[in-house]
């Protein structure tokens, strides 16, 4: 048993009794919000009806929490520190709760939550209650931006509060189960891109609890010099706090001592901290500190029960969630409970009227000082808006549709370049190393990448003080923006498409947050979330299946409507206003996709952002119905689809000039939903004005088809929608075969009007094999020149004889 | 600069030229892969139409890559290895390849593909060419078990090919790039998992190349001790091979000393492998062995051009992809390429055929030996049945429906048990700490849970030869779950439904692995990969919104129809019969969501048997349509909805004796499709019959609601489906309260049907009243009382007036 204690340091009497009394008090409140329905003072002895029926809550983390959190309040009053409180282990949210009502923010938040006995005896009900508060570090809990439900992201979203905060301290709690997952795993080199003359700081306390649900940790079973090893590979300075007793590994060491040894260590902790601040912030060059952490072995569940029904628990994974299970049936489980609730000496905790004794309240520092008061835990609050660049200037000059070629993306990165420098203190870029890639790069004009390691001749925009983000880890750039967002900051992340799936389930807890905290009131609204998705299904011609996957849009689409948007501009100046939306919108989760690669620009900038207002519309300058009812609407959405869609109305303007088209343009996709399903829902009069009530809807779609058949099952016109998408084909190719690959190219759609319009499948026959022939060509010539045909790449926009755009 | 160099060892002068040609040709083939259509011998000087017209291709990682796979060719031969090769870098597809022609592999597998001009002109013109093979080390590549494309993986996937092949040897290059991802930051414990006595060994290679596509790479730049004392943390033993020009950090070292140096490095590693499991096979404990590991350093783009254009290429980013760009069109371009090429002295390397010279086809291995040819590698060759205990024997004893209550995953454990009895080198259990949570602990009366960490007394089924895999890490689990069904075995992954979400961008790859492979004639079917996923939405009522999401499902469903399966059994006999199959099943994803909890048995074995087969039936026994038409269709998926659909059939009955009820199960989610989309589609007629042509379908469905109608849109009577599922309405509460949030209450099933069938909302206006009375009812009692009511958690099914089972 490895018993490193590297730092005794010393701890006044007072402030031992102080912390003593404090943690006693976070734990009885603990035990009593897992257990008690009543009686929550133990004014008399505790029966069956005083217990909940359903006992449900985490307590064997729950110790380790109110120690590290009762020892950083007792920091923050010493040193008048701004901190937060990063719960890794969130399952412990009694342990959370328990502090911050005795920190008094809960009550304040709460009013019905008192301290006093009867707010006590609501904090004791409410817990893991029908109609109560859930049992884990939730958004209803102040002070968090972290739900611990789903584990992993604790130490990356600390790192993101992190930035561009010079003064906050992220004390940040790991638990070793959560340590052996693969983001967590990742965040420990956050500090690479940690900059501690401009960042601020994050104390990561790896808490070795020892045991999962039924198995030990990874991390407790190795040697401590391993771990040791590990830890300072990672770049840190590891303080080793071992406060299990030698001689008994399922038990503590006398508390006194603990508290004597942990503080000792985090006074060494936070001394380092702000040597390595003041040097960086000395002047000179910036370079990467050895920033301290903690390694905290305590017993799980310490101070609860040793034994139950003569079986181990405290110290054991029995520990893990309830440890005396059968309180309400079993008399001595029953007496159990209570001498548990009584070794914590309650009387001499609170006073006669159920409030903190002054001695404990006495600990926490006050105001916004409090880790449950921190206003950066509140990031709306001290949201400031960007200071955003008029996005018009930076558009494309679109005199006639198709004519100038630009990638949507560049004039969008000249845009952001802007927005990054007038706002050096709130905004950053992050990407798994693709923004240059992804034709963000005029951003390189006046930032660089983040890079605190060592640099060498050649290294491309890499320094210190960059703002754009960029490490090969989507979990690391989702995290981090989460964790900068949620402090009040702004963000975008940029990515290639089908990996973004990668963040599935980090975007579903992101979601969740979004929709818990709307109905928080003293939750105040954050920026949100953006995706710039550039490098997507229809250009990873040239990378092949494994790159090719627009699933995300439907994942994203089932969470709340109230929190997600997915944009498909179809060119650069839609993108442009697209993204300026965005960037001013807020607690949304918007996802937008549009390609890197030169393509046709359609709208000049007033008819963009009249476009984008709408979200969808007619493009009367590519029909030709002349207002008047058409024969067939072709729909698009995103930019592939949209140039194979006016490839293909060319093409039958050309050689059906008396077939009325309509060609209709998606940008919002939420638009296609009924009004009922989602705020932005086309009502069904404008959708039947749009899509017609019983005409064929060729509905080229950048996605998988079904998506847009889900949305719109309801409308009318349903049964005539035939919708074009990816459907799961694709290899290492021409993006032109791409799209063929799919039936989405120009020739199969014309192929598909000619098929669904009543009496063409006879009068076209002809020009339907001319499709034929044509897809034939284009891939012979494909697998011969391995490039695509010129017959495609050299089509352009002719002007149709609809109106010409305004 | 860090220039360790630990073993130089001694390399026959025979070797090391033998060596050093193998390299130069594998070299000139993968050059000659990313750039020429034509003159693969350059037998003539190079000419513009010699070079594609699209260059794709990474070099970058390439020439450390076919380094590497010299010298274990080198060392099998040495040693008679059992070897495979695991290519993290994945992009680099043009080295993998060019090894897999020069072992002869690659033109035995594709006869076209000769070792001669001919041959070796085809080999270069398909590499990324239209019709051709893909960029990346992609399933067409002979002795892969690992798509490179999204990286992260390959030491997860090497763990999994070692576990229970103790005989082989799995070779993992890990990118430094790739080495930033989460999921290949928790590989490096996977050691704590890997019994050197039972297991085989993996040699992880940490490749430091320098650079990503434009950012250094992290791992790179830290201080060299840093890494060393990180691969110690993580339990290896690291060897540093740096091979980069202390004097210049662009170039490599003289390759012969490089030669030696890995040579030497190699010998010492794959010795201590051999110690280790010399000692650990001898008998007695087995502990964790400090396992070798090797850290690479070479200068990205090795041997390439050194600049271009007077700008540094070798040794930078720029060397990524393809370092000349503009070959056709810059004369200069050409002939550096021209230079570059013939710097490998390609006359030397190949005979007047184009064949490899005898010096460099007598380095690899013959036969199977070779890794390209590797058995393992193509994992159906070598794969087993497995010996499946009857699952009828462990059936529940159902002689009425909803008598017996048995959570459906307990049988289920039973059998898991005897199946992983019965197949003690072949199955294993994998899941993040919850097998016995799901109730499947039956598990270990016949095994543990696997760890080669420290044991402690009290630990739980813990010991070095378990075959329950358990980390806190779906990553893991998934990736060791693929890597041991890629080498012919078979497993089950047990899951929290919500957090399954994790692992989807893996699901994408294996999906798309299983898509292509089943097109590859000499890729043998392998295993499916089982999920069960049995702590699902509606029973994550405990732990709240975090831990509630039944998306998984609809990511899945995205998927191709043919490598696709969702089923959602009932109970648990459906259960058993469904993972029965699902363990017999090929080169499938199956999906099954099953609950863990009590709940009531509707279908014995036969029945059970029958229903699975079907995967959609009528249930007579609960209906009372008495085989005609009925009024109304009350169907159900999932094992909750079930239960609540028979609650409200069962109200239906009792309160509307007249109306016609019946009761439709699916079980197989699959037969809901058109024939057209899926194998498993029921037909129109077969739909129809069930499903009624014309009368309100009422839908309990166990996830979200619209993928039901995404499934039958273009059925005739989906005007009249009305579904009912999980709307993303979740907390921590009760079981019960869970389904009210979302309407899919048996009360509101029944509001649903009064609603909807013609003439009952009058006639039943005082049935609906009670409904919402009843619901207000429990939601009032929940709140009172924190459970649910007794008037639902007592109800009981009481038979109906149609047929009983048979």
């Amino acid at each position: 048993m490895d018993t490193a204690v590297e730092t005794t340091g010393t701890l006044a009497e007072d402030d031992l009794r102080r912390l003593d009394a404090y943690w006693r008090a976070a734990n009885y409140l603990t035990v009593g919000q897992i257990y008690l329905l009543d009686n929550p003072l133990l004014r008399e002895p505790l029966r069956p009806e005083h217990v909940k029926p359903r006992l449900l809550g985490h307590w064997g983390t729950s110790p380790g929490l109110n120690l590290l959190y009762a020892h950083l309040d007792r920091a923050i009053v010493g040193r008048d520190l701004d901190a937060i409180f990063v719960t890794g282990p969130g399952h412990g949210g009694p342990a959370i709760v328990a502090n911050t009502w005795l920190e008094g923010t809960y009550s304040e938040l709460y009013p019905s939550v008192g301290q006093d006995e009867a707010g006590m005896a609501r904090l004791f009900r409410q817990f893991s209650f029908p109609g109560g508060i859930p049992s884990h570090v939730a958004p209803e809990v102040p002070g968090s931006i972290h739900e611990g439900g789903e584990l992993g992201y604790s130490l990356m979203h600390a790192y993101g509060a992190a930035f561009d905060n010079p003064d906050l301290l992220v004390a940040c709690v790991i638990g070793d189960g959560e340590a052996e997952t693969g983001p967590l795993a990742a965040s420990w080199l956050s500090n690479v891109f940690l900059n501690p003359a401009r960042d601020g700081a994050v104390l990561p306390i790896l808490h070795l609890n020892g045991y999962k649900i039924a198995n030990p940790t990874v991390l407790d079973r190795l040697p401590i010099d391993d771990l040791r090893a590990m830890m300072h590979g990672y770049g840190y300075q590891p303080h080793v706090v071992d406060l299990v007793d030698p001689e008994d590994p399922t038990r503590g060491i006398d508390p006194d001592r603990a508290h004597r040894i942990l503080a000792g260590t985090l006074d060494t902790a936070l001394d380092e901290i702000a040597d390595i601040q003041r040097r960086a912030r000395g002047g000179g060059e910036v370079t990467r500190p050895r920033w301290p952490m903690i390694v905290l072995r305590s017993v799980k569940g310490w101070t609860g029960p040793h034994e139950v029904d003569g079986e181990p628990v405290e110290g054991t994974f029995h520990a893990h969630q309830v440890p005396i299970a059968e309180v309400r049936d079993n008399p001595e489980h029953l007496a159990a409970l209570d001498r548990w609730l009584r070794s914590y000496r309650p009387e001499e905790l609170f006073d006669a009227t159920g409030a903190p004794q002054p001695l404990i309240a006495g600990l926490p520092p006050a105001g916004d000082r409090r880790m449950s008061a921190n206003q950066h835990a509140n990031g709306g609050t001290v949201l400031r808006d960007l200071v955003l660049p008029d996005f018009r200037e930076y558009g494309v000059a679109v005199h006639e549709p198709g004519r100038t070629v630009v990638g949507p993306t560049a004039p969008t990165g000249e845009w952001l370049r802007d927005v990054i420098a007038a706002n050096p203190d709130r905004f950053r870029l992050f990407g798994p190393d693709e923004v240059a890639s992804n034709r963000l790069g005029a951003a390189f004009e006046v930032t660089d990448r983040a890079f605190v390691g060592q640099l060498r001749p050649g290294d491309d925009n890499l320094s210190p003080d960059g703002r754009v983000m960029e490490v090969l880890s989507e979990h690391l750039c989702q995290g981090w923006l989460e964790g900068y967002l949620l402090t009040g900051r702004h963000g975008v992340f940029t990515s290639y498409e089908a990996f973004i799936h990668i963040v599935d389930s980090m975007v579903n807890q992101h979601a969740k947050w979004l929709k818990t905290t709307r109905q928080i009131p003293w939750r105040r609204p954050v920026a949100s979330l953006n995706y710039l998705l550039s490098s997507h299904v229809w250009r990873q011609d040239h990378n092949g299946f494994s790159h090719q996957d627009p699933g995300f849009i439907d994942h994203v689409m089932n969470k709340k409507a109230e929190v997600v948007r997915v944009y498909l501009p179809p060119d650069a100046n839609t993108l442009l206003s697209t993204m300026d939306h965005c960037l001013r919108s807020r607690h949304y989760i918007n996802v937008v996709v549009a390609g890197k690669q030169p393509a046709p620009n359609w709208l000049s900038m007033p008819d963009a952002i009249m476009h984008c207002r709408r979200g969808v519309g007619i493009w009367d300058w590519a029909s030709t119905d002349a207002g008047e009812e058409p024969d067939v609407v072709l729909a698009c959405a995103g930019d592939v689809p949209t140039l194979e869609t006016l490839a293909a109305a060319d093409l039958l303007r050309r050689r059906l000039p008396d077939l009325k088209v309509r060609v209709v343009n998606v940008v919002d996709l939420m638009r296609l939903q009924p009004e009922s399903e989602h705020p932005h829902g086309l009502p069904d009069v404008e959708f039947d004005s749009i899509f017609t009530r019983d005409k064929p809807v060729i509905f080229a779609y950048h996605g998988y088809p079904w998506l847009i058949h889900r949305l719109t099952y309801r409308r009318r016109n349903h049964e005539n929608l035939h919708v074009r998408g990816y459907k799961e084909e694709g290899t290492t190719t021409t993006p032109f075969d791409m799209v063929m690959l799919n039936d989405l190219d120009r020739f199969h759609l014309v192929i598909d009007v000619i098929e669904r319009v009543p009496g063409l499948s006879v009068r076209a026959a002809h020009l339907r094999q001319e499709m034929f022939d044509a897809r034939q060509a284009c891939r012979d010539h494909t697998r011969r020149h391995g490039e695509d045909s010129p017959l495609v790449t050299e089509w352009k926009w002719a002007g149709a004889q609809g109106a010409t755009p305004s």
